[in-house]
């Protein structure tokens, strides 16, 4: 075997005159009057080879038998590419290898695409293991690991340890839906696919284990949205005898190093931190991009004054006039964009945008005639708005102002450009509701998970009025995504059974659904809290990428199939009577 | 809360005198006559904490309700323990903390054993977070960490990418029995669960990824045995570009790094090879304890000389009559030890072991009486014995012998402490048969798996003496375990269609059952390899251990169950409905 000596991604002029062995797949074919030029590629780049009529007819006949895709093995001399033929986007762009031998390792089938040409995604993901040659792919591999290998580096220098949890577990009654695997030895019993390790973490903080992490394989059996596949991956962590400020310290020193191995910023902490109310009023959403300003302006008091009918009657009706300012917007929207935009809030159930151009002297726009001078002064200056700026409205509930209002800022800030994309924003989102009320089923329901410590100094709000209490709970935002998210879990009985009360269990339902947990609480479990981080979003983030399934090397459709392999798949009538289930 | 500002493992005489606060368990607790004593433990270690009554009633009162696992903060003063009274054995063992303030954190129940005391092996399982904070527990666990960090360290430094590989995957037609998860979305279809990444690690080569490994979840839905678990975790590399010789030097970097890490000790390499035939003939397995000698002696062309009927008839049948020699060992083991070896050989399928002591002109035994003094001379010589030991030998197939005298020579090693249970010898054993013959089934199968490469000295042989023919397969063996194993795969076409039909497989049965990985070679497989280390084992080699379940933190039992979480246990009918199966 002709074994390489050299990656193809290494060779410089300081090479020149050696011999040489490259091993790698062929890129391009060119034949120029029988001069055969080939790109050599392997994980580490390209190298152009050249094979020249004077190494012979045998040689010669070899090379111009060669295609794109053949596993090739060749030896050479290195040497300087002609004037002019430099690449400089090359690393090897300099230097060409001038072959002397060839090895065909593979003399490749005709693939059914062009790697680095246009194909379906049906197409590339059936043949997935030809579609992840491409560079780009190799690339996000690339990203995943370093990503996996600083996580597990850094939490391994701040005292944590790795711990395995099962993957054969137990079905649990909460949460979303659960992954089965019927059990042979145990007819009519099933293991459950874990949806996260959230039980086993707890488990081993009771054990005295302290810092735990694991990169652990979650699964949810749910119907698969965009950017949601059954099987996902989180870094899970959990720590002792602290409390809500430690997570977020012990946390940051993990950021920190995230941020120097992906972008080589040496980040300042604390983090910014924004109260979950705050994060909604200022931004209607509890993962606001901090990248850029655009803030919600609240207007309900100057709305109250006008004229304009919609907004009076929605203050009357103790609803909410909010909206934001697009910094020198006015002259990029047309009429025709600005209707994209309010069609685009309907979606988040706006039933209507009211739009401003702000020109020197007064506002422009269907609803400008309703606010009288004084207002539009007023307005103005809420908004510290300039000419030529655009302000965007909305009148509707806080729910729904919020979740326009934020759409849009989000939208607009990009399309402003009002931020570098490559930058990168880190901020906590902290004291969440401990709970929200579920209207349909008259019941409070949790809003993190019911094991969550309420806020000290809310505490003696707990028994009556429980949609005031805050969570002990923290999401990590990266550029308006959730990074990661966790609370300081409940090791206090007393607390924990007026939750439950609250969440409509009583004393004896609790005990059937949380059993081993709640006595496994009960035998000494110390002070403690957690967080699970999104290995798959931030590798999204750090390779600037928003198809999930770009990052997850064997993907799964959104029907949950996996094209290349065909799972799920038939299987024998044998293999179902053994584990004793026949199909319905 | 009283928040520790040390460990439980970390003070000694350099605080003297320094106010800390220690977070833990109450591990012992002890009243002498209104002083209170108690052990503090934690993760790191223990430290002994005292309540005198000159710190106040309050304090003191509360220190007397203390009990063993209740989880509390203390704040006091550090000093030295009065003369005498130092423990040698802890870290900690020259000091004890004057205690100021007390927080009780949790209120433990009396646990239904105690910690460090003496329980069945069920009742730990079922309370397995409890049983874990033994401190051999954590120790065990921080084990398992750092050779996990180990790996992943080392095998990035060698330009390997961790990359992960699905959980949900297809049914494979050949192997163990899969786990088999019911598809919602399609109903009639299911997911296995993967018996390794076998199938993917190769695919990600024919994707050019060059370098890979992965710590992965296996699983296999057989009758557990002893150190059996249904999931377990496995070390899993492959390489391209490569032969034979090129994956165990690149393993022995890992071995290295390993032995450095847990016993100090810088391996030389080349590890020592062993071709299977040898090490089958030397040692009767494929994977001898080479920490000592006692290596398998032929006695064939001696055996036929004697008077012996039962030599000699085993040597006419054509089988074999060997044995081993135990130095010094003749007075240690009695007749009745030496009728149990007999019965422990009898386990092996060996109908009688002869037994001789070597003594200064004669042997003694039973069966010394039928051979000559020519051939006793003879015997001595080729064993090298010296008075004082024990030939122990038997005379059956091939199979049998080597089975029955590699146990014996593993008991005996053991029990005449020939080697240091501590050491650690590493080697290599290579070019085992590319195949077997099934009688039962009246094919060959393939010893690895069916995509391993054969020697090339050996293709000669691969239409006409299948049998004779070696693989490219090797085992990493440490102290007669074996640690890992692999092969460099089959990429060429027409190799494979030849192992195939020897499979009994017709080249359509072959496409039916590995269709895309057949494809996938086709579009351009480069010469790989690769091999996978038992995590589970690796832990258990380290920490010295030979019971699975204590490595494995949440383990199942020999039925496959979780007796802590429950698990497999019963679901609703509402999830079997969505899964489209039922009940048998």
């Amino acid at each position: 075997m002709l074994k390489r000596t050299h990656s193809c991604g290494e060779l410089t002029a300081e090479h020149l005159g050696r011999e040489v062995v490259l091993n790698g797949w062929v890129n391009a074919y060119r034949d120029f009057g029988g001069v055969v030029f080939i790109d050599l590629r392997d994980r580490a780049g390209l190298t152009q080879v050249v094979f020249e009529p004077e190494a012979g007819t045998q040689l010669q006949e070899a090379a111009q038998s060669l295609r794109n895709e053949w596993v090739i093995g060749v030896r050479g001399t290195v040497r300087r590419r002609l004037p002019g033929k430099e690449n400089p986007k090359l690393q090897t762009g300099e230097i060409e290898l001038q072959a002397t031998e060839l090895e065909v390792f593979n003399a490749t089938q005709t693939p059914p695409f062009e790697i680095d040409g246009e194909a379906n995604e049906e197409l590339r993901l059936k043949y997935r293991f030809l579609d992840l040659r491409r560079p780009e792919m190799h690339r996000i591999v690339e990203i995943r690991h370093r990503l996996a290998q600083t996580m597990r580096r850094t939490m391994t220098e701040l005292g944590f340890w790795e711990v395995e949890t099962p993957i054969l577990g137990r079905s649990t009654p909460e949460g979303a839906r659960d992954f089965l695997v019927p059990s042979r030895i145990h007819p009519g019993h099933f293991y459950a696919l874990p949806q996260s390790p959230q039980l086993y973490k707890q488990l081993l903080m009771v054990a005295g284990m302290d810092r735990y992490f694991q990169i652990a394989r979650c699964f949810r059996d749910e119907d698969l949205r965009a950017n949601r596949q059954p099987e996902f991956t989180q870094l899970d962590i959990e720590m002792s005898f602290v409390q809500f400020e430690d997570v977020l310290a012990t946390m940051e020193g993990l950021v920190k190093a995230l941020s120097r191995e992906f972008t080589g910023e040496e980040l300042s902490t604390p983090l910014p931190r924004l109260d979950y109310h705050e994060a909604m009023e200022r931004f209607g959403t509890d993962r606001p991009d901090l990248r850029f300003g655009m803030e919600l302006i609240d207007l309900g008091d100057l709305a109250a004054q006008t004229e304009f009918k919609v907004f009076k009657d929605t203050i009357e009706h103790g609803r909410r006039v909010r909206g934001i300012c697009a910094p020198g917007a006015a002259e990029k929207y047309s009429r025709k964009d600005l209707d994209a935009l309010t069609s685009f809030a309907g979606d988040y159930g706006a039933k209507g945008l009211v739009w401003l151009k702000v020109e020197a002297e007064q506002f422009t726009g269907p609803t400008a005639k309703f606010l009288s001078p004084e207002v539009q002064a007023a307005f103005r200056e809420r908004f510290g708005a300039k000419p030529g700026d655009l302000l965007l409205i909305v009148a509707d509930t806080k729910d729904v102002t919020s979740a326009a209002l934020s759409a849009l800022r989000h939208r607009l800030g990009r399309e402003l450009k009002l931020y570098d994309p490559k930058s990168f924003h880190y901020s906590w989102v902290v004291r969440f509701p401990l709970f929200s009320w579920d209207a349909e089923e008259g019941r409070y329901v949790a809003e993190h998970h019911p094991f969550t410590m309420p806020l000290p100094e809310d505490l003696h709000l707990l028994e009556s009025e429980p949609l005031k209490v805050r969570a002990q709970a923290y999401d990590l935002v990266i550029n308006g995504e959730e990074a990661a998210g966790g609370t300081i879990r409940c090791h206090d009985p007393a607390i924990q059974s007026t939750i439950f009360r609250h969440l409509g269990l009583s004393p004896e339902e609790a005990e059937e659904k949380f059993g081993f947990l709640l006595s496994a609480l009960r035998f000494g479990a110390p002070p403690h809290g957690g967080i699970a981080f999104g290995l798959d979003r931030m590798v999204m983030l750090y390779a600037g990428l928003d198809n999930i399934r770009d990052v997850i090397p064997f993907p799964k459709t959104a029907k949950g199939t996996d094209l290349m392999t065909g799972a799920p798949g038939t299987v024998e009538e044998k293999q179902l009577r053994e584990l004793h289930i026949r199909q319905r």
